[in-house]
């Protein structure tokens, strides 16, 4: 569940930059959710070292459960490659995703996921309604950026009070 | 998790009255699928004794997976009632929902959700990517119109041989 599960420390290193230079073009997103008054949840999809779909949460502004960040970046990649598979596809999101976002990443045959915080009220993993991932075939790595993810979300919140 | 968790015999009787009636909706919905060489899956969504929102399932067709007929009627409801909270609202569907509708159906605080028959390959509960229940607060109702659906889904993939 973990970068710490790769075997080679060279190809941990290579995954690590990898999965840092991503995540920080999801961040960018999540910003841009800020700035609509949007919680700061950003996501980007990437298929072989290219982007094919930024996205970020406008659940408020489109009245719409379906307008999470991983929701709307899942539906730009599948109409861009014309294919519900996306096989190869690594999505990269600020914060863990829910179940419904989990779902669709795992009906999507999504390579790997890579968040940065936990979340513990919906978490797809950290939440009451966690899911089992006995054959789970998506890898995940977590805390990825996580304390610029952190801050993000605190300044978020803090301007909202 | 069923119709017998009612205290009164009565209420259970009008409550399985009213679970065929809209299930039968859901029914026709899958109908419409399996004449556009979809899996036969269907769904509706009932407010106050009315029904809101009516899809089947076009994953095939529109190369995603966020045409299951969950997240279709989900939609077209949020779009109605302009808000993403569907409170108050049930939600039928013949086939169990997999954990992506699920979570939608979380998400959007509906109220009880109806199905027809188990999905043991992807169903919320029945899979191995199956959901805690743990703090669940919508209702579940299983098995509503079992045999009829049972036999709507065999024809479908027995033509498909």
């Amino acid at each position: 569940m973990d970068l710490t599960q790769k075997n080679s420390l060279e190809e941990n290193q290579k995954e690590k930059t990898y999965a840092q230079y991503y995540m920080q073009e999801a961040i960018k997103e999540a910003d841009k959710a800020a700035k609509h008054s949007e919680v700061p949840i950003g996501c980007v999809i990437v298929n072989n070292h290219q982007i094919i779909a930024r996205s970020f949460d406008t659940m408020e502004s489109d009245s719409s459960v379906l307008s999470h960040a991983e929701i709307k970046a899942i539906k730009i990649a599948s109409e861009l490659l014309k294919n519900w598979r996306l096989i190869g596809c690594d999505l990269f999101v600020t914060v863990e995703p829910c179940i419904m976002c989990m779902g669709a990443i795992i009906l999507s045959r999504i390579q790997s996921v890579f968040y940065g915080v936990q979340n513990e009220k919906t978490g797809a993993f950290s939440s009451p309604y966690s899911i089992s991932n006995k054959g789970l075939k998506v890898r995940v790595y977590q805390g990825i950026q996580e304390e610029v993810i952190k801050k993000q979300l605190s300044s978020f919140f803090e301007t909202r009070r």
